[in-house]
């Protein structure tokens, strides 16, 4: 990376730094919903209520460290920063976690295109590493994007990248659609 | 399930637990390890020395709440109860525990094989995604079985069950090897 | 591989072969079925009624040179040779050629446990190349077995194996299960 | 499909065809290479040479009716119309011919980026599948597109569409990548 890239990537870090401290104050605590909740909304909206603060966000980011940073139409964004509590033996951050920030990105971005009164379920997800995060690799942000919603199945596909946009993870999901 | 089978289920669920406390006695606390410790060691020889207390065990399993069991050739096994702390935002079990345990499983049970200074990287996990978990499921396995080992890469498949033998999870990786 | 491994690999194949011999003695012509004739049976019946030779087997099957050879509960086998018809450019076989095998001894494991009035579809499969098919291989067979199997959804695996019992390739799919 | 959208369609894919034919008269018959003839070119170069006609292109190209349309670096198209002879059991195409085009477009993507000296071999492919092809569907083009290339492995993703756009089938691919 050169030193004009290199500067650019500073910023955009510093500037996810500073948006992550927003999101973190405005994020209501840790919490879970019951279904009606989940069913009284589109997928969007609910989302958007996480994300806003005005319902509680999920206890495993917590736990893992990320925060939902974006969700509109068909594209969904959490970042996280790994730390030393989500190393494997080596030393490395454990594929785990960036399992986990994928699964979250897809699976909200097909949710992000259902109507109220609809819900998915994830069958599976694939995730492809293409290199190991450290505690030096700073925030990263898994962002997901639906590839096709039917009546019955989505599919979407999410990518891991930090703030000078190198890839780390990449990953693709089916999702079955169903009624709430 | 009927009465029978419901009682076997509950006892292996009550040998389970008691096998985890007398693993948990003998785990050395949470810690990573340098990559000449795990150069001087054949990949079983590593995991052994986990399992047994010698080494660390992996920070990731603290956090995530699971154990090591069993490190045979070719066949690794992790016990872990998931908790409100890994909850997705509806209040059942997130995506990623399970992916982070069956990753573990799968890519142990390739390093189960490796010789004296040969190590591996995950190059992808695909999981499949049975049923949910909850908190009334209580502990479960995951457990890895090497598929092929090769001098380059290595495949090895997992699957993800409760003390009453049914599949939650199950999953399949590709794995790089190379010399440390 | 050893004289006596030799031994007993070349009797395999010359079993495979006549196997293959007498099963194309009693197939049917190649082609088609309508959604009627297999609304009417099982899933096990219908490939039953294929294997024996009462329905027309795929033309598919002819094109890439396989033929079933066994459908059973939950398990059902494929065997075919790959041909200089079946080359990628470098001349071994290409890839799809064992995808489309496993892609049907895993689609009918999960065919041959649904009940009359109930089809599949797959959703995704997922394909593992382990060693190159080249025509010195001979015939190969690709077996597939039911994982799970739910009211909506199931999943399978499969391997293609060689005579002396070397794997080729394996796979995993997801399918999901309607009504016909 | 409004009226608008139909006649856009119907152009393309007219067009589709007319480039199909033109693609035809410039092939060279069906044929395999030797290492020699790969090591000698940089992967573009090689693909290129057998779209352009200077060298044989493969035989399951032939087999399952499909044609080399685009090589650029790190972006690969294939073009194919299935037919009666690709069907499974209930007449609609085979899930493999998908898998087959979705397997060349992405390897190639792979290669297209490869110096001379290096080539690849494809460690596991998924497909997702979208939509049932059918002899209606007329010419399908697969595109591949490269994810990432390190000096080891490489990956790629392809999707499947037809002359209006319609998705089919997409797939993901991992790669290794080796001196030849």
């Amino acid at each position: 990376m050169n030193e004009q890239n290199k500067a650019i990537a500073d910023d955009r870090r510093r500037q996810w730094e500073q948006e992550e401290q927003a999101i973190r104050a405005r994020l209501k605590a840790a919490g879970t919903h019951q279904v009606e909740t989940l069913a009284a909304r589109s997928g969007l909206e609910f989302l958007q209520a996480i994300f806003s603060g005005e319902l509680p966000h999920p206890p495993i980011g917590e736990t893992l460290n990320f925060i939902p940073v974006l969700a509109e139409p068909g594209r969904v964004i959490f970042q996280g920063t790994p730390t030393a509590a989500h190393y494997n033996p080596i030393g490395s951050v454990h594929g785990g976690w960036a399992a986990t920030l994928l699964d979250s990105c897809v699976g909200c971005a097909v949710q992000s295109m259902l109507p109220r009164g609809k819900g998915y379920t994830t069958l599976e997800l694939k995730v492809n590493y293409v290199r190991a995060l450290t505690p030096e690799t700073g925030p990263v942000r898994a962002e997901g994007k639906v590839i096709h919603v039917g009546g019955r199945t989505a599919t979407a596909e999410g990518r891991l990248v930090d703030a000078a946009g190198k890839l780390y993870a990449h990953a693709s999901t089916t999702c079955m659609v169903m009624t709430l």
